[in-house]
């Protein structure tokens, strides 16, 4: 499978090597890749520039957005929240169209200060939004509710836990299902919540996932639905 | 210790009948006690009327809010959340002033029909609104991302899970501890949040607490944060 990972950040790249080391082509989305490139300061949290990275792993293709669409069979969103109607404008619809949307993001608004807020909140989410705006796309939300080292490696954290889908179309999350499987998540740990409206329900788990960061001091931590089966 | 459990509820009602089997004095607070004792028709959940609950309770005192307030040294609100400002209004400040009040509501808005919204969310919460409109009472938030029969015999949840504390007050969460571990919680289960600001965190857990209940057909879960410990 060719995926097409959008967004440059941490998530962008853990979920790529990811995804490269299983033997997948893939193909990371950015606005600039010539700026991506040239920037030399670590992130906010203190990653290093994309660059570096880069450096170690040839074998994924930095593109602009719509190239990096139109190139993967299988599409992931890890732009950050706020962003990613805007990014996924850029890669553009047509080259949306019919694929699966897996969308990592969450809203996380900023603007205020710490703790974030969520925007949308409540009576909506990212996931609806991306499927509203892209309503030929098979849009996927898993994965949004654990830091980006347990996605790909959920045996950081000790024990049972769980991973949500959410998502319209059956086949699309059976895919992502499968996905998430060659991760290393159990198939029983995976939870289908039912459609992308439930996406409200997991993006709703930042805040209280946020909270737990500072008092536990550490992020190797998950949600586990004691009693689910 | 003497109770007062405001609400009439299931919520008020599991948690009233817990107290009093572990020696507590319990008196139930509602707008009007008489007409809470009229009432024949089972509540929207299907549960019988309060009187034929309150007639296997006879131990348990029913009285208006603020004499059931004014009664009792330690406060619980079970109020449907939407109403909670109101109860808690009519028990009237100087009989919550000093005093530990604990909030198990959710501020479910059922308005636009199902799933409810939270109101308030994201920039506030309904423990937050609680403290602020009674400054002087000793607001701790818990209880609330779970069904009531499991708030008081948790183990109806195999394996490990937890209960969230959030509030000010140190000496007030160390009292509600205690009662938790009386109930049945492991005192390692009980997560410190922080301030009452992080009930923003576990009020917004129950939009996927919803959808959970739906997809697995029972209420008999719980949040376990793997990795806490």
């Amino acid at each position: 499978m060719r995926y097409a990972v959008l967004g440059t950040g941490i998530v962008g790249r853990t979920i790529a090597a990811k995804l490269a080391s299983l033997g997948h082509e893939v193909v990371i989305g950015t606005r600039d890749p010539q700026a991506t490139l040239a920037r030399t300061d670590p992130d906010g949290m203190g990653n290093p520039p994309y660059a570096v990275w880069q450096a170690d792993h040839a074998d994924v293709l930095l593109k602009p957005f719509a190239e990096a669409a139109a190139l993967g069979e299988t599409i992931v969103n890890t732009t950050a929240g706020t962003a990613a109607l805007t990014a996924l404008d850029a890669a553009g619809s047509a080259n949306l169209a019919g694929k699966v949307v897996i969308d990592v993001a969450n809203p996380l608004d900023f603007s205020a200060g710490m703790p974030p807020t969520l925007d949308p909140v409540n009576t909506d989410s990212l996931g609806e939004q991306i499927q509203r705006a892209f309503p030929e796309a098979k849009v996927v939300k898993t994965l949004n509710t654990m830091t980006c080292a347990v996605m790909v490696e959920p045996t950081r954290v000790a024990g049972e836990h769980n991973v949500f889908v959410s998502g319209a179309d059956t086949g699309a999350k059976k895919q992502v299902t499968e996905l998430l499987v060659s991760f290393g998540w159990p198939e029983h740990s995976v939870i289908d919540l039912g459609g992308i409206e439930t996406a409200r329900g997991t993006e709703m788990l930042l805040p209280i996932w946020l909270r737990l960061m500072g008092t536990l001091g550490h992020a190797d931590f998950n949600f586990h639905i004691q009693g689910a089966r």
